[in-house]
Formats: structure tokens, sequence, C-alpha cells
């Protein structure tokens, strides 16, 4: 048993991977592997429409809203959003929660006034920056929802008159919360949704036919609607696994049956974290992350001793990020409440020899 | 049994399948899935690395070759090449071949000037256009070596002056050829290299030196070298599958083993179908592709029950592409002689009964 605590790729529901794993053999009693499926078959297509209504369901989107899986990545989604809605002569505001959400603003800039609102870079992005004010002829407001390295995680949006632009690539699918309200949703898959190698977007057909400038066919989301997310070959076993994980999802009763499940594994840890001296979280209270949580031992050679014992425990990922440093164990939808125990247990135990 | 045709995604071999269905479940003893490691972890890092290397070794590519793999598929590298490379003051050449060479140089002219120096489309791209003129001050003539809705080839290539770039995604590691003499290669996975959702790029690092723009940070062929594909999380499956497909193309003899085999295969097609007045070939002979196979028949009542005996003797993707019609049969290095052989063996059944 390996204990899969990496921030993305990262665990997977087990019932995926196994019909993941017979579908790369036969698909569906097709005697094809999802692998060799056309794309423009009925066989695939209906993977694709499955995929779209699903997350439509289980995010309750109203009916101006189109869902798509686009190839590359939320760091494409940074340039793309700008490129669609970002005039040369006009501004986008940007708030600075993280290193991701500062490359965002760093690709903006590129087509148009990138205006930073709030940062919280001054204190390493501990804490969620609050109470800023956007230009009211900003295109759009930019958020990170969950800022994966650093261990912070938005509980409150903010009430703006500009259209919301959130990156959800690390908290998607994990929390209720009224999607609806934003103009334009974008997550990488690698987490809550499914495996690398695809992004989902979620739009306003409003939003969206406000693009200001031409653009190559791969980046115009209105041809990606137009065409259902098959504009060119997707990444077809990639929206399959989406799919499979979406269909998890639902089992398991959806956003709200997994956000009373991410609620328990978040408190353990965090709980744990606060009752023993020797670990201690960086981030502020009421920014912490039920995603990722991060924290430092300040006893550099305690924390070796501590990696070292959960590497021989056979726990993978607790390592912090190259830039942050400390431990970040990430507790995405598909992590098992009883792993948490088995961590915290571990860290009661190393407690109480130290 | 069931014979895949399909031009792309399409057939791999079995031993990928195989493995791939094994990594999903457990990758390389490590208990966890393919789709769950790190991208930043060795057993990841050493999947990327050998695929880099696998390709330089199988391509017999020089000192000055870099190679990546992209998210996206080659209509991304429709628009990133001209990105890259076309000034808005420049020009850039166009070989019209095929709509796939058509839909690249549309997307060029977002950038600057997309000069068409030959077309077939005067006569449905079944030919490849030959003996044009390339403006010295090109930045770059583009071609597509397969056409693989239209099933003709390059078996040519120009002698130009300026950097040659090159759509190899239909023929690629299909037939020996001098790589080293192209700029830039591209080619999306999904026939020859592995599965849908990533693409191959092979370039001079001269000639990627040539930028002409600001680039986002996912668009910018420099920071991909530089970041050895990992700039972002990267397709991890899919280029795991690319892996496991350019390991199974050594074990056949390389390049030119399975070339060999090519010829054998479309021979047999080509033989056939000439043999036949039932059924006719649409494209020059000088011109055929061995890749995508592309005929008609005269007799439309003859060309349903044909198309309904394929489906019974579950033979799929050997309808035409939508834009040509009629039938087209793809032969790419993981189809077996022997498919081909029980397929042309119903060819000449079915042309003794009418």
């Amino acid at each position: 048993m390996v204990y899969n605590f990496n921030a993305g790729p990262s665990i997977l529901p087990k019932e995926v991977l196994d019909e993941a794993s017979r579908a790369i053999l036969d698909f569906n009693g097709t005697g094809l592997s999802i692998l060799e499926i056309g794309h423009r078959t009925p066989a695939f297509e209906s993977v694709m429409h499955e995929a779209i209504s699903l997350t439509k369901e289980l995010m309750q989107l109203g009916p101006d809203k189109e869902v798509m899986f686009l190839h590359g990545g939320a760091t494409t989604q940074f340039f793309q959003v700008p490129m669609n809605f970002l005039d040369v002569h006009g501004v986008a505001a940007y708030l600075d929660g993280g290193i991701w959400g500062s490359k965002a603003a760093k690709e903006a800039s590129l087509y148009g006034h990138a205006e930073v609102v709030a940062s919280s870079s001054d204190r390493q992005y501990t804490y969620i920056p609050k109470g800023f004010k956007v230009p009211s002829d900003a295109s759009y407001l930019h958020i990170t929802t969950n800022n994966t390295v650093e261990g912070t995680q938005m509980w409150h949006f903010p009430d703006v008159d500009v259209p919301l632009v959130a990156d959800m690539s690390s908290d998607i699918l994990s929390r209720e919360m009224d999607f609806n309200r934003f103009s334009l949703i974008y997550a990488g898959a690698q987490k809550n949704i499914g495996a690398a190698g695809v992004c989902m977007v979620v739009a306003d057909k409003s939003f969206i036919s406000r693009r200001v400038r031409k653009l190559p066919a791969m980046m115009d989301y209105g041809k990606h609607i137009e065409n259902g997310s098959m504009l060119n070959t997707p990444p077809v076993f990639a929206v399959y696994v989406c799919l499979l994980t979406l269909r998890w999802l639902k089992s398991k009763g959806g956003i709200k049956g997994i956000e009373d499940e991410n609620l328990r594994k978040s408190s353990l840890l965090y709980d744990t974290l606060d009752a023993l001296p020797q670990f201690r979280p960086t981030v502020a209270k009421e920014d912490r992350s039920q995603m990722n949580v991060v924290f430092v031992m300040d006893d550099p050679e305690a924390a070796e001793e501590f990696l070292a014992l959960c590497d021989k425990e056979r726990m993978v990922g607790v390592k912090g990020h190259r830039s942050v440093g400390g431990f970040r164990v990430s507790l995405y939808n598909a992590m098992p409440f009883e792993s948490v125990k088995v961590l915290t247990d571990l860290m009661r135990h190393f407690a109480g020899k130290h």
C-alpha cells in the first residue's frame, strides 16, 4: 500500500484506475482499445457528451454555461484567457495570491494591461489578499481559488461588477459553491477531475461572445464550443478518465458528499498539526486550504527524520514544493480518510518520541 | 478480432496496449498508477528522457536537433510555428497539398503573410504539387509530407534555401528519410507515435533561436527545450504511450524495418485495387500514400454493399473522410500485414461476385 499525497498528478479513485486499465484493452466491448478508437465515432462521442453533461449536473450549471475539455493544462489558459478577452488598450485585474496567479498575470501583460489589484507576495503568499478594488473598466478579474503551492484557499469571493475568471485547478469539484457566478472557470484535470493532459473550461456563452481579437482556431473558445470540444482530435483517453472520475464523484454523493469528506480529512490533519508543537502550519488560519496542507518543522534534523519516516512508510509526495520547502500534503477528492488517519497517527507517534 | 483501419486515433501494437494497461494499475512496481505519479519524480523523468533519446536514435538526429513532446496536437502547431517564426512584415511559404496544409496556411496569415506557393486544390488534392518557386526571403517553407484525408504522400522534397518545416503527423517514423534536413518537424502522436493528446516536435536549435516576437510561455519552443518538455505538467500518460511505441518500433528493426513492412502492406493493397475494376484509387500513381489508401467505387450500390460487408467482417474505419467520401484504409506502422491480406481477400471475393 502506497499513500499518495502528491500535489498533481495525484491520487485517483481505485475504481477509475481499474476501469481505465480495462478500457485500454477493450473499450466497452468494442474489441478496440480506448487508445485506438476514432474520436468521431459514436463510441467516443458518447464519452465526450456524458463528460460534459455530468459536469453540468455536478456543478449545477445554468443554461448559459458551456463546458469544454481542451488540450494544454491551466498554463495554456494563462494566455488563452487574455488572448480572447483582453484588448491591447484594455485592462484586466489580477489577484496575486500565489505563484500560479502571478504567472497568469505575467502572461496577460503580453496582450494588454494586467493590473495586480492585490498581492500577498509580501509574506510569501501565506494568506489570501482581501479588501481590494477592481477597476470598473476591467475586462475581468482573475483569481486563483486554491493555491496549490502555498496551501491557501479562498473562502470568500470578491463581489465585483466585472466578469470573474477563476483558476480552480486544485479545488474544483471539491466543495459546493455557486459556480454560476463565474464568467469563466478553468482547471487542469490532474488533481480532482482526472489525469494530466486535459483542461476543463466552464464559461458563459455571453462572456465568450466578448472576444476582442482574431484568434487561431485552437485558441478560440467560441470554435471549441461550436465543435463540442472536437475542433481537432481531443486527448481521448484523458477525457475518458475525466468521465470515469466524474461518475465516481456522482456515486459519492456529488460535490456535497465529497465536501463533507474533504472537511473531515483536512480537519483531522490541521487539528493534529495544531496539537503538536513539532509541526507548524505556515498559512493564515482563515485561509487554510482543504486540498493542500503546507507546514514546516523548525528543527531541520527532525524534519529530515520525519521525511525519511514517511518514505519508509510508503507515504509519497509529502515534500513541499521546491519554491517553499517544508512539507505539503495534498488531500484531493480521491484521498481516503483512512490514509489521512495513518499519516496523523504517524505524526503523533513521531512527536511523542521527540 | 477487429481490424482497425482508422485514420487516427488508430491502431497501436498489442504489446503497447498490454503494457499501458498494466501501468495504469502499477507503474514499474512503484505501487502507483502511471496516472497518479508526479511528473517531477525520477519515475516519470526517466520516461520523458528515454522517449526523447529513443526518438533521436530512431530518427538518427544530429546534435543540433531537439525533441519536444507538447500539448495540443498538430492543429496547435499550425499557429505555434508562425507565432514563433513569422514576423508581421514577413512572409512564409506554404505548399497547399491537402486540407491540413491549407488550414496551416490560414492560421499563419494571422501572424504575417502566408504565401501559398503551389496548390493541388484544382483537382481535389489528388496529387502533390511540384516545381514551384519559394520566395528567397521566406521565413520558412511549410509542407505536409502525407495527406491523411486525400491519401497522397510526398516522395521527393523540394530543394530550397529557406528553412523547411514539415507536418509529418501521418507518416512520421514510417519510412527512412533525412530528418536532419528539416528545420522543424511536428506530428500529432495518434497515428505512428502513440495515443492522442500529445504532439512531437523536432527542431534545430539554430532555427529555434529565430523567434520573432514575445511569446506566452506555452507557445515558446525555446522555453520547452530549456525545460525538457516539462514547462508545465506534461500529458504524462500520452508521453508514456509514445515511449512504449518507440520501444516497439526499435524492436521491429527501427524505421528501416517498419518501412519494408509498410511497403509490403501498401503494395498488396494498391495491387489489389489496380487489379479489380470495381475499385478505383483516386490519387495520382506517383503520389500514392503508403499510410492512407483512398479509393472509390463507381457503383454506389456496390459501395454500400461493400461497406456493409466490411462492417460485418469487423473491419472498422474504412469509410472515407467526410470531405472526400468513398473509402480510406489506413495502414500505419502497427497494422499487421495479415490484416491487409484479410481485407484484400475480401475485396477479391467481393469483386468476383460482382
